[in-house]
Formats: C-alpha cells, sequence, structure tokens
C-alpha cells in the first residue's frame, strides 16, 4: 500500500526536488565523501530551490511553509540517492537548529539568522552532547558565566553534526549549576568569535561527507545579545524540540528504507543464479514480502506522526516511538538489503553498502533507541 | 499515539456493544468454554442489539450499514474480554458467510438467507479446507454433480467454524474437472437436508467454546436454486472474499493485542516484587515499550487498510499483509504477556493465558501467514 | 550433528527407558490428561524399572548412580512421546526433592525418606512460590515457630508441582524475620500431618495431566525431626540447589525440542501441497534449517552443561544461562513446529499441539527467564 | 562457562601468537587500513614464529600440526585485536589455498609450493567467483583449454581475498563444457605469467586492508604441470574443501563475537550516565545476559565441531552449521556492540566500529548463509 500521505502540490515539489537531487547532488556524493565535506556551493544551490527554510516566515526570507509533508517531499528524494549526509545536514539545519530560533529567537535575532537559512548562507549546528554526557544531558560540563554585556563560554563539545562548516551554533551550557533544570541555557555561538575552535572532523563508520566534529569553547565571550530566549530557559527549550528532531530523524529512517528496499528489488529481479532470478527463490521471497511488509505498516505510522506535527498534536513520546521504530526498521531493511545484494552488498560502489554504514548511526544519535525505550517506558507507567 | 479511526457514530455504537458484552458474553465465558459451544441465546440477543448482519441492506431486513469501522467497533469490545470464540463466530457470519451471499446470491436467496443474518437465527458456516486441501484450494476432492433441478454433494470438510451450529453452509466443490480454476462452484447447503452431517467437534489448542468440527457430505441433494452465484465461478467468488476475510482476521488480531497489552499493563502495574511494581524494572519495561510501539505502528496500518477497504480500494495482497503482519504483533504481544504475567499468566483463570491459546489459531487459518508471505512475494516480482 | 553424550551403557539404559515409555506412558497419555492427573501404578512400575531415584545411595535402598547422563536418557526417552506432566512430575522428584534430601537429610531421615524415592512409592513436592512471592522468594510469608518439639507451620503455597500427589513436601518457610537470608527453613511436611491441606487443581494452559496446586499449612505441627539441615540454611540450601533445577528444566527443554522438530520433518516429508511435499518449499525449508541449527548449537552447549555437572563444576550462573536458552530455544522450536504442521497443529490429537500449550512453563518456573538473564547480568558486572 | 578446547599446549602456542599480536600487529593495524594493504613483511614475521603453513609437512618445511587448535589459537588473539584482514588472508592461506595443495598436489608441487606458506614468503589465493557466478558456481565463465603442454586460460575473478598480492592463485575454470559436474578443474597460476593481471583493489565497506580484488586471464598459458589433481576433478576437490573452508569462518566469527563482546562489557563497566556505569541498567543488562549467554551456547558447537574436524569426520553441513550460525551471532554481538558504545561506536578509532564494517562480509562469503540454510535444508529432505 502505498503513502497516501501527500496532495497533488506536494508531489509537484517532490518533482522539483528530485531535479535539484539529480542536477546537484547525485553527481556529487562520491566527491563528498572523498572530500569529507558537502560544498557550499550546494547549500546555496538548494536555497535558491527554495528547499531550506521552509518554515521561515516571509517576514524573514522565507515561504512560511510549516505544512511538514514538504519536508518530507525533500527528505524522499534525497534519500533515493542516499545522499544521507547531505540530509544529515540538512535535517540538523531545518528541524534542529531552525526550530530552536523559530520558537525562542527574539525578532533582532531572527532578522539577523533567519535569511541566511532561507539562502543557504547559514548552516546551523546544535552543540549538545560532550565526551562525558551523552544521553543524560544533565551532566554537561559547559558553562556560561555571565559578564556585563557577554557570557563567557568554556567547555568542549563532541559528536556535532556540520561540526566544521557550521556558521552558527547553538551551544547548550550550564548558566546555575544550583537551578537544576533551569540552570541551563542556549547561545549562539558564531564563526569567528575569538576562542571558539572546531576539532578535527570525526572519522566515523559512514556518513563521511558529514562533518562531524568536536567543538572547543575557549573563554569565548559571547554576546549577551546571543542568548536564546530566557537565561534557564534551555532545558524546557530542548524539551519542546524533541517532537520535530525525533520526527526528523523517524522520517529519514523511513523513507531511507523505502529506497533501499526499490533497489533491493530491483536488484533480485535482475540477478540470476542456478537458472532464475535470485527474487524467485522462495527463501529470499519471504524475507522480501516481511520486508516490504514492514516497511508498508510503518509508513502508515510515520504519516500519521506528521499529521499529527502538522496539527501540534504530536507528543514527544509518540514521536520517540517514531524514532525508535523507523530507525530499527531501517537497520533490518539494510542489513537484509546488502544480505540481498550477496558480494556486491559489500562493495561501496553500491548505494545499499553506503546506505548500511550511513545508517548505523540513526539508532544512536538523537537520543539512543534505548533513551527512546526508557521514554516510553516511564510513559506507560505514568498512563 | 491513540487511533483516529472512529468518529461520534461509531464511538456511540461501541458503547452500545460494550454493554451487550458485558451483559452477554463476560458472564458466559466460562460456561461456553465448558459447553464448548456459545449458546443461539447470545446469538439472538446480539441480533436483538443490532450487532449482526450490518451490511444486509434494508429491505432485507438490516440496517444497510457498509461503514466497516462499525464492525470494528464489535472486534474491539470483543475483545476487550477475550472472547475469541464468539468472534471467530461473529466474524465468520458477518466478515465471510454474509459477504458471500451480498455478493453473489440472487434476490430470491437474499430474501430467503439475509433476515436471519441479522436477527441472529441463521449461523452461518464457509467450507473449504478439507484434510488433504488446506491452502492448496485447487486439490479439494468435495464433488458436486448436477442432476436434474439438483446438485449431488459428495466429500468431506474439516477445521469448519461454527460447524455443529450453522444452519447455513457454503461449501465449495469441484462442479467440472476438466474446467481447471472455472471448475469449482459454491453451494448452500442447509441444515436438514438428507445426507449432510456433522462430525464430532474438534479437541484444539484453544478456542475451546467454537464448535469447529468436520462435516460430512454423502449423496446430499443440493436444489440448484443453493447454488451461489453462476456454476464454475466459485474460485473467483472466492478471490474477491478474501480481502474481507483477511482484513477480519487482522483486525481481531490487532485489537485482541491491544486487549492483551492493556491486561499485561494493568498487572505489572499492580504486581510487586523486590519491593517495586514490577512494570518499574527497566528489563521489563523495555520490552513493554517495544510492545506498546509495536502495537500503534500496526495500529496505524490497520486502520489505513479499514479506510481503504471502506473506499473499496483494499487490494487482497495488502489484506494479506494485514493478516501476517497483526497475527504476528498478536502472537508476540501474547506470549509476551503471559511471561511478564509469570506463574499466573499460564492459569486459564487469568485472560491472558484464554488468549494464548485462542490466537494461536490466527497465523493459521484464513491462509496461514506461509501462504500470505507468498502472495506478497509473487506480487513483489510482479510489480 | 548429533549428541556425543551417550556412552554405551547410557544407550542400553534409554532402550529400557523407551521400552517402558511404550507400554506405560504413551498409551496413557489421553487417560491422564482427561484425568487432570497421573496414576500412581505408573510411579511405581517406573521405579520397578529403576527409573527413579537413581542418585539414592544403595544403602538406602538405590542404585547410586551419579552420572547424570542416566538422567538425561530418561528425559530424553519421555519427550519422544511428548508426556510433559510425567517428566515435570519425575524431574521434581529426583532433580529437585530428591537433591534436597541427599544433600541436606540426616542419616536417620534419610532412612525414612529415601526408599520411597526409589519404590515409586513417595512423591515429593517442593514448596516455594507463594500468591504474593514468586521470584522474590525472600519474600515468602509462610513462617515456622518453634514449639517444644514441633515447629508449628503456617502459609499458603501455590503452583506446587505434583501438589495433590505429593507424599511428601519439602516447605520453604521463614523461621527468623529479623535473621536476612539466614531466617529461612526447610521443613518436610508430610501427606496426613493434621492442619496440611491441597487446594484445588490448578487450571492451566497446559501440562494438564500435572496435578499442580495449591497448598495450605493451618498450624501444622511438623516434628523437629522435620527439618532439613540447620535452622536457618534454607535460603542456602536452595541456592545450592539451582543448578541442578535448572540443569533438569535445560534439558527437558531440549529434548523436547529435538522430539517436536523431529515431528514437525516427518510431517512436512509427508504432507503434500500445490504437488509437492510442503518440506521442499524454500521458505519453509529455510526455517527448517534455522531450527535444526538451533538444535544442534543448543544441544551442544546442554551437553557441556551436563558433563560439567557430573564433575560437580557447573556453576547456578552458567546452569542460569542454559535454562533461558533452552527454554528459549524450545519456545521458537514448538511455535514454528505448530505453524508448520498447518491446521493439524492446532488439533490436540497431534503431539506438537499438546507440546505448545504443556511447554509454555517452561520459560516461566524455575525462576522465569528474566530472572535468569538479570542473574546473568549480575554475573557479568562482577566478572 | 570458558571453552575447554585448549589444553597447555595450545595456551602455550596462544600466549606467543598474543606476543606477536602485540608486537606486529596491533601498532600497524591503522597503517594497514590507511595503506589498504597489509605489509609482506608482517607475512614473514609470522612465519618465523611459526603462525603459517601449520598443516605442511616435515618434509616441505613445516611443523606438520595437523591439530586444528592451533590455527584456533591463532585466530582468537588475531581477533582480540580486531585484525580481521589479517585474519582473512592467513585464513585465505591456512585452511583454504594450503588446504588445497595438501589434498590435490603432487610431490613436485609440493616441494615447489608448500616451504613458501610456511615461511610467509607465499601469499596465497583462490579464484572462483566472477561477476556473473556467485554462489552458483557452475555458471562460471573462466575457461582453460588444453594445448600442448599448456593450459590456456581466459576469464576474470572477482571479490578475490589477497587479489593484490598472491603470488600463487588457485584458478577454478570450466576444463570441459559438457562434462557436467566434472568438467571443472583447478590451475594454479603465479605472479608474473604472461596474460594475468590484477584490477583495482576493490573498495569495500570493511575489511579495509585486505587487499580484495578482480583478477583477469588474457590467453595466459598455464603450465600443464601446475594442474592441480585430475583435469576434471575441481569441483568434487572443490566440495571437499568445504568443510575446513566454513570452519575457518565460523571460527572468525565466533573469536571476533567474543572479542567484541568484551570490548563492550569493558566500555559499559567504565562509562557512566545518570549517575551509575551504565552497565547497570537493567535494560542494557538484559542484552548483554543474551549476548553472553548466546556467545558462550555458540562457542560449545564451535569446539565440537573443532574437534570432529580433527578426528576427521567433519561433514559439510555440520560446516555449513557453524558457519550460518556463528557469522550471525557475530553480526548480532557486533550489531549490539556498537549499540551499546553509543556515539563512540560509530567512531572509526574504536574496535567495535571497525569490527561493524569488517564482519558484515562474514554472513556472505565461503558461500552466503542462504546458501548455507538451503545447504543444510536439502539435507534435511535426505535424512
Amino acid at each position: 500500500m502505498r503513502t497516501d500521505l501527500f496532495e497533488a502540490d506536494h508531489e509537484l515539489f517532490a518533482r522539483t526536488v528530485r531535479g535539484f537531487v539529480e542536477r546537484h547532488v547525485a553527481p556529487k556524493l562520491a566527491q563528498w565523501d572523498a572530500d569529507r565535506l558537502i560544498d557550499r556551493e550546494t547549500w546555496r544551490a538548494a536555497g535558491e530551490q527554495g528547499l531550506l527554510g521552509l518554515a521561515v516566515p516571509e517576514e524573514f526570507g522565507g515561504p512560511g511553509e510549516t505544512d511538514y509533508r514538504f519536508r518530507v517531499a525533500i527528505q524522499t528524494e534525497i534519500a533515493r540517492v542516499g545522499a544521507s549526509a547531505l540530509q544529515s545536514g540538512f535535517s540538523t539545519n531545518d528541524d534542529i537548529a531552525l526550530n530552536y530560533l523559530l520558537r525562542h529567537a527574539n525578532p533582532e535575532q531572527k532578522r539577523r539568522w533567519l535569511p541566511g537559512f532561507v539562502t543557504g548562507e547559514t548552516i546551523g549546528a546544535i552543540a549538545m552532547t560532550e565526551p562525558g554526557a551523552g544521553s543524560d544531558l544533565r551532566a554537561i560540563q559547559t558553562t556560561a558565566v555571565r559578564a556585563g554585556d557577554t557570557w563567557i563560554l568554556n567547555g568542549a563539545k563532541t559528536f556535532i553534526t556540520s561540526g566544521i562548516l557550521a556558521d552558527l551554533v547553538i551551544v547548550f551550557a550550564v548558566t546555575d549549576r544550583e537551578a537544576g533544570s533551569h540552570g541551563y541555557s542556549l547561545l549562539v555561538v558564531e564563526d569567528g568569535m575569538p576562542g571558539f575552535s572546531r576539532g578535527r572532523k570525526l572519522d566515523k563508520v559512514g556518513l563521511h561527507a558529514q562533518d562531524t566534529a568536536e567543538l572547543f569553547f575557549d573563554n569565548v565571550a559571547v554576546p549577551a545579545a546571543n542568548l536564546l530566549g530566557e537565561p534557564g530557559g534551555g532545558f524546557g527549550y530542548l524539551m519542546r524540540s524533541l517532537p520535530l528532531e525525533r520526527l526528523g530523524i523517524a522520517i529519514a529512517a523511513q523513507v531511507s528504507a523505502e529506497a533501499v528496499l526499490e533497489w533491493t528489488l530491483d536488484y533480485v529481479k535482475q540477478r540470476k543464479a542456478f537458472g532464475k532470478r535470485i527474487g524467485e527463490f522462495q527463501g529470499l521471497g519471504f524475507t522480501l514480502a516481511d520486508l516490504q511488509t514492514s516497511v508498508e505498516v510503518s509508513r502508515a505510522y510515520i504519516d500519521r506522526c506528521v499529521r499529527e506535527y502538522n496539527a501540534g498534536t504530536l507528543t514527544a513520546v509518540d514521536a520517540a516511538k517514531a524514532k525508535l521504530w523507523a530507525t530499527e526498521l531501517q537497520g533490518k531493511v539494510i542489513d537484509a538489503g546488502v544480505q540481498l545484494h550477496g558480494g556486491y552488498g559489500y562493495m561501496m560502489e553500491y548505494p545499499v553498502a553506503k546506505a548500511f554504514v550511513d545508517a548505523r548511526i540513526q539508532r544512536i544519535y538523537g537520543g539512543t533507541n534505548e533513551i527512546m525505550r526508557e521514554i516510553i517506558h516511564r510513559d506507560l507507567l505514568r498512563a
């Protein structure tokens, strides 16, 4: 059963995205992987095409499109060519960094920062995780201390998506050690601020074109005008950002699973062994049937989540279910896809191989799936 | 995330059903199991309450309600008390036998047979499976030979739901051995016809109150007026009945899984061990989180299938996916539910134990899940 | 790969057991299920054949055979005919009750009790679980208070294997609420003691011929001479009994899985559909291959455990692994076996159906598999 | 439960290997990955240490050690540092190429070739797979036509382990298209033979230091003296080599799973979150318990296979079970190991990340696990 999420205008937009992907993404994938970086040109081209900053209001240069199905269209078309690193960068911008700015930036900040998110001039990042604090965010050690018109920021962050390219980094820092959940704030650090430096690009299992990095803050004097929202509000803001963050990952997972299954079906229908197309062997066929069914079932839930998000009713817990389910699905589908490709599934020139190494992080970032389970568990006890 | 399938009138209807279930079903479950039969009184009471023959047009005494969500409401409320045998009987009547009559009976036949499906006076059965032919229906041996105004029916059927009580049995028989797929017809055998006899009630793993039986046809002279549709049309009719038949099983599976998970959550929230509620242990909690997520995800797909069915667009293959997925889910949820009940999960007085033995057939009947996989497999090769 | 556990004398013994099973067990299975009880005659016949009390020393009337492989031979042959209830009774006697007596009874007690375990005159039970204390044994409420030459025992136990027939019940009771782990003792309650009564036979999912029951102790004056071991030693004794108790369940699970797989292979090799033996379909064949492999792999571990047990080196943690693994395997193999039998797998006349309902308790009793996981988990943290 | 496979001399040998690994392997891993090649120096050092060509008889310069447990010792110590590419090269030499030579080379050939397998001067490869023929070896297109004292070899092979470095390649070629299974022969192609060329190093998901490559044979005139065994005997020789080939992969999988689990346990015991060591969380603990149990259970079977191999009784089917089981286990353990490492599991500097990408081929090469299932399936039908 095919998804019924899109209406005519989403289909139309998807076609536009597909054109962009064919021209600007597919031909550059190998180069990006070799460079371990996506060129800024691509970001600007995407901006010109209207693929970035969808939710930015018109007054700040954007289309003000809050129907999340357009973002789904973008994710879908990027997944079709397996451009996971680009997806990851775009999603960090639009689903995470921008989401914080739209919700918590004041008008002056919006004027300064939002237009770049639409044009592709500004690449955003969000810096939460630290070497000693992953899922347990309360344990972070990065601090910001008020000093006149600035906050003096000190600390180190790691696993930061777009860490090398980012022009604007939203940093999660302790501003009051005594205030519990109310002791964390969000500060926007901009490229070039003295004391802000970037570590090496991390050598990862996959997502090679993603410039994931460590960031260092050594007495960075962040102007008070770069505080996002209220002092002490950081933890609460973070909580409110969870539904979209998780939904974004879930969708990336779902559309990736769909793409990989399609590649795999194409492969088993043309590859022959023992006198027939290998897809005809029932032993493989039962696996394919299970995969196809699981992908369609999952899609129905994800589509439902998108509709709830559009309606403003998607809870953080339901989004956790989506993230957990879809990334587990993605893992299973890709692993089976590799297997069904036989030896070719292990060759990096096959997109399924790239998907295998790229996707492994999906069950880990945005809160590990174990954290998702614990969130759902606690919710069940409350109910 | 809760299902959004129902509108106000379905909720209202569900409340009526719940009342019926509380009065007429819950108190009799143990007795039915002991009797290995559901009393006819219950059928008539259900008829009075308007729970049977929903799709029967008004001219034949029914409400003409073709919105399948009302059937979902019935299934849901029956599942809440674990009355699987009743569910199975009702579903055989409304989703299968009645469905054949509505599609293929002529006006005269409809006048004769449909009213009883509304009042609960008529219990229907469908007789396809034979000792030597389960999933492979073309291999059946039961034959019907035209002789004047009658068809002389000979053969034996097995695993027939409502086999003992059935007043009207739709029999799948070979009428022309040479005609391939066009050599099968459907004949309606009625209680009391000479030569029609019932074997013993089969001793099953569960569904004890379900009067599953063998049926024997020894030179039964079935009036030609009891032929359903065209001679030789049987196989085609059967194919067309598959979406609803599979959807009916899928829904029963889904709502059963939901009910069992609810009982299990209730149990782990009150049962204590090692100084806390056992549901608080994270080891169990992760399992609960996975179960809850899987149940909600599956629900989204099943709901989508119901909407497609209402719209007339549910394919047999998508219904096969629903049957496969939901019954596998049901099996997993119930197995885990038993486990989480500890020793009590093995005691028949706990509904989860009854669900365990009742549900095992769901992955087998209506086409085994292996047949579902093969159907989906073949469809993938075609696509 | 076949097990290499047995030597010639075990094979010979197994053949004797097989004769006993053919004569005394197979023909009575249906009757036992109908009676919900195994007749005492069978116990005595087993005693005469030398199948009971193997480890009882010669001075107390037994063969003094401590090579556990002879017990494996018995389990194997009983599993071949699916006589799980008998297996459960015999195992409770020989692996659990007798094991306590051999380890902790004094010479006078041994003289009184051991001979009956050899002849089959004495059926033993072990009473630990209470309605409010399953896995969490420290939470039991049954108490025994010293009063002169007796212990006054009060409390209730549940899920007691052989509860109706048992002549001798080893009761786990609190004797000193302040003494922590040293506050529990084992008392032997004998049939007929005033105040000792048995509740109803529990209505279970399976193991119908097993007389599992509740036991009540109302001011039972247990002679001090019936205290097993030291006062306060109960918890420690219980710990020491765990390896054999768990191993016994693991072996029952393993040999049951082997038998069920054999029945299933026989079935799929003779049953035909779509023009061939169903076992030839690759979709089923892959499942069969996985099952066969898993059964053989598991067997290698279980065999190793038996050898370690014989050598006195099997730890409680390794036995927990065996119990966890083999019972999970058994559950999977039987569930698949039912599925591969199609509709017949749901008919109680097929042994696979009986195995399905019988085996479900294996993952629960003797410590739920969740408790096993926690035991292994804690051991890993220690290591 | 620890393996009991080794005796004192194997332990001693393992210690020697460990020393070699610490000096010659661990420090070079990163370099090898960067170079996409293992230096020949390492091979020679291994030869000097007595780690290569164990089974080569003394008359040809080897130790003549046919107890396979010494090979297990090597595999184990290499796995401890995650040097999968080296393992793969060594195993191709000792378990596959050498095995063919020992079985089928004539004395003259043995004199020429075997000494180099002991000293590490000769790196061997086996060339079976072709772009159009993976598991279906009968479909190969490479041909060798007899012409006087030579065989004229034409064709292309792919996925050849040690393809770049190999000094000696055993090529599987069609020598008589009409002769069915008797139409394949093995020819030894040596470095430098005119017409023999190597393609690019394949860009793989992992095993980066493994010089897997395509090989091309363009009218290579292979001396008749380089034919292995009889003309037309190739297919039969290949069949006979399967037990050891599969066993070698199974052991690599098993010892890798053990090593990864150990790294993971170390990690979860030191990493802290939410105020405790993450390994203490029961949600993770249950997973760890399952992993530990599965690794130990699998080990018992693998050890049994090694003993059978030593005794000359390991069948190709039982070896297929070992390959299937152990590589599936390895996949599960590593995937879980990555997950339990959180974000660090995705960083290539962590050995678990390297294991993740390296191990994915294990379920594919040496016959995909689907082929293993089909082999076991067919064996079950025969039995």
